[in-house]
């Protein structure tokens, strides 16, 4: 952390920042220039917000120097992290590949979409129980009953389930039913919640919010982490910017980044980012091409009668076709599909 | 809602895509043109979601017409909401003057700037026990010690308080010890959360998400009020833009808009929205001015000491000038202080 | 400016950065630490770039820390700058109330809008001549025919003119004819245009591009300033979010965060911002609240036949009852009118 | 164009809006709900302003059905544009590989990155003369003597020159000596500018702006192709969200959106859009996966020397590794290199 001084500052009142900083358990250095005075904040910075000292009235400004988490920093955790899902590898070379409707609709449904994505090539069925809707008159998930279906799919296809949690209450019954608990974009910060998700080891798959910095992004994970769960991984799927023909920005410079500044593995969720069916197959392909540790992908029988998002779904002729091009580009880039 | 059909559909397209709207409820009524063949589609289209008929081969796009909430909306209920948190009155031509500190810290702290903040005109009390901070290292608030602390002060200044629900598991407390149930900008979006607020009937100030559409706010305004409370005021507090020398953007249009949009209270938190106290004296000027219910303003003994937010704060000396001027702005734009 | 270097870099790669430093005419300080070395860069840092220094393979980050311009930077010329608008003055107490069409359509139109709004106080008169449009097909303005019915209005009411220019080709032209000259947003960063403005003296309105920060915008002025104009007033008019249902996000922050870094004059659009007439009230009562130098506003006789932007304009007996309310708050921020 | 009235409108002022639209050339149908009635507007709705109708006391909105443009419209030519530049072919199948330094600097530096770049497989060679910088103290290019060193390097490597045009005031000297004009973001609405360029049928490169919508974006290759120059290739370069540690975020979505709309090549410069040279490759590979018609890449010899944008720029080595990557992936989706 580097504090930036007022243009002539008293030594009274540089004493007096350092003596603050000291407080808090810092080691400082401190530059005396004619125009400007620094001082330089030394120790376990990450414990100590730099909004405190901004107060003060010599403070110009405080500057980071180094990223506020530790657990999912790359500098202390060199080497990829690889998450196991009940037997199947996400990150380093290894790639999840999870479709399934965005709805459970219906074990015949959940189940022909679940044996046909398997068939393609899929390694991970994803459904939606409960359903986070803007709207309170929207169709809100089969809840529990959704959650049995998943199960039933999990025994015929052998495929692990990834659903969405929405609230602590039904974090034990997460933790022994589902094989990857999904945390929507809308819940990125509930803090709250993502206190809790340290009492499981299940893994975590935590989207990225549709404003979140990459930076609040990391800190979310280093919540779980640091409540005790290290098996998180990463979900983009898209940002909101002032562009409406897209239902979202997908930001695939996420990949690289992520990559750089964290170990966790970064999937890539094309469906939601752009809600156009038409969309999924370039992007999917953009984000293998970046080195994305897996695609998340809306699969329905019937998009037509989807009781959501049906527009932003791929038939699973199309989902086969898909993943036949993205080993192609997998294979370009080394990782096995 | 307006369907419109691509260019060139067929008599049979066109019926099938009729069908799939009156399936729904709805009825139809279709303008054939030579480029351009469009459904109008009436009857209760909130429940109906657009995105359901986007999906079919010969729709091009699908418009809303009408506003997806109706217990907020005030084309059905035109006068002004006036919500009463524990005698204060707000709305209508009644202003909510909240302040107080970012967290609570100490029984001295809470009760000395209480007195303070009372003698200039506050008439609620504000102070976070749970504090939800992006990083896991932050301080995290005093908990329920801080919530008895914001209990003492009501007593002894017999101002009502204001302070942040975090969890559902801590709603009946709340319940019986908070006056104004504040819901951050955080969790604007959280569902399972806002569906609960229904089991009380305590008022509910819902702040805006940092990057919530208007339609989205109201929208989450329209879960707690469909759940069965209808006590819910709005607090915008800035949204998140490219400008990062303020902390947010705080958009007061937001005002005027809300106001034509819904007849429930809105208020403005100038401190979180800029993060910057010299912002505040201005930024509470223009809200009053722009017609604002209430404003929340924090307001700190010792903001240098402060555990958060410390350099957003006014020190209560500062907040009584405030007062005495936006007193002169309320009188020019007809608001009671 | 400070250099940060990454961990643990040799004295030898410490010295190669200070040298290339030093090359660009700078002071260095350099702080070393264990996890930490920062080199402190001492001198006219405004016209060095810091990116040069970001390619160096021991460079973790460089930041800024003083503002990146001079002689718009109130930290040089700490007392407001009063421009003089053909005798009008904007600045210190000094109001610019600036009304007038968006588009010239014909002399009667202006001289009877005109008179009008100098009657309710305005004291400019704007309208389009040029007009930047999105669409190619979009009424493009009345050109030079325009800019002379302008005259013809300020010769009847005596106020001076406000109009865009959008090419240096029509300067001299400008130089001569109008009193002060709109660069519009589309234009904040056409820098030819900019450079080419130190050609005359005449006032510049500088209005703020749809997504520029504070500091680019005032950058721009600053390009106006250091070719050799100093008469330069900047324009809030809203910049582009994420919220569609107003045309923009009015930015009033903008207003007190410019008085602080500036000197130069600040004045409001709200009907470009908002894009519809009933926000224009409430944002011009709120920006007069926070301290705005002056407002322009749209006004026209008959905007439901207005050829360009209607729906955003008052009509005449509107702007004069607005003024009246204006009038009350500019007594309460000390600002005359 | 759809016109949605406000719910209960009388007849007569049903027939009023009617006859304002039938006025502007375009025919009604009108479907009369009881909720809701609209009017569905027919004709060459591209020619005439939305706006102009939203300002009628009876009109709730106006929503635009068909695109507002129609050369660069795809529904209009359905088949790929082939731009050619000076005999290297851009879209359909063809790729360009534009690259070269972001200033041209000295001609020993061009001329040695041009025939690297060249070796590795580039068809056309970059370079800035004028040079758009945020700060008037930046080096602001060589100007004329820049473009004399672009053309001496055509000669010796035979690759068309790509540059950038600020001002008409040099549009005849550039259609004289540069193979392809480039536009830059921050002029993409610089309207007059746009105008002018239909005096040439020199190959357009126009650049997205910061913060343009795609429409606006299209709209503005419709000002060039309206005033007589059909050769229109559009360069994503990344927008400006929220988030500050990338530069810009690239929106690789564009690609399948424009090709959906328009008909006109779509290239990506990754360099400018993160600014991080890091980013370069995996944006690149991305880019090309998603359909992208070329990639425009910083190219320089000694980044760590460079007088602008060093940091975003890969060495010729790397350039030429990217290269061969990038073949492997446009073959799997069947682009020639």
């Amino acid at each position: 952390m580097i504090i930036v001084l007022k243009p002539r500052t008293t030594e009274e009142n540089i004493l007096r920042v350092e003596n603050m900083v000291r407080a808090r358990g810092l080691e400082t250095h401190t530059v005396r220039g004619e125009e400007l005075t620094i001082i330089g904040c030394i120790g376990d910075t990450v414990r100590v917000d730099p909004r405190l000292f901004e107060v003060d009235k010599s403070v110009e400004k405080v500057m980071h120097v180094q990223e506020p988490y530790k657990l999912a920093n790359r500098a202390f955790h060199p080497e990829d992290t690889i998450v196991d899902v009940a037997g199947v590898k996400v990150g380093g070379d290894h790639m999840a590949l999870i479709a399934g409707p965005c709805s459970v609709e219906s074990e015949e449904q959940v189940i022909e979409i679940a044996k046909a994505a398997k068939e393609s090539g899929a390694n991970m069925l994803r459904g939606g129980a409960f359903k986070p809707r803007t709207s309170p008159y929207s169709f809100q998930g089969m809840g529990l009953a959704g959650l049995d279906i998943l199960c039933k799919a999990r025994e015929v296809t052998g495929l692990p389930i990834v659903t969405e949690l929405m609230s602590a209450e039904y974090l034990d019954l997460f933790d022994e039913k589902v094989d990857l608990i999904q945390i929507g974009a809308r819940n990125m910060q509930n803090f709250d919640l993502l206190k809790q998700l340290g009492k499981t080891k299940k893994p975590i798959l935590l989207k990225r919010g549709l404003n979140a910095t990459y930076e609040e992004w990391i800190m979310s994970a280093e919540y779980i982490m640091s409540s005790g769960n290290p098996n998180v991984i990463l979900c983009e799927r898209g940002v909101r910017t002032f562009e409406s023909y897209t239902r979202n920005t997908l930001d695939l410079q996420a990949i690289p980044v992520i990559r750089r500044l964290s170990h966790l593995p970064i999937i890539v969720d094309p469906s939601h980012a752009g809600g156009k069916w038409w969309l999924v197959e370039p992007m999917s392909k953009a984000a293998v091409a970046a080195g994305a540790d897996g695609l998340m992908i809306e699969v329905h029988n019937n998009p037509e009668c989807a009781l959501c998002d049906g527009g932003q779904s791929l038939k699973p002729a199309k989902y086969d076709t898909l993943l036949k091009e993205i080993r192609q580009i997998a294979e370009v880039v080394g990782k096995k599909m």
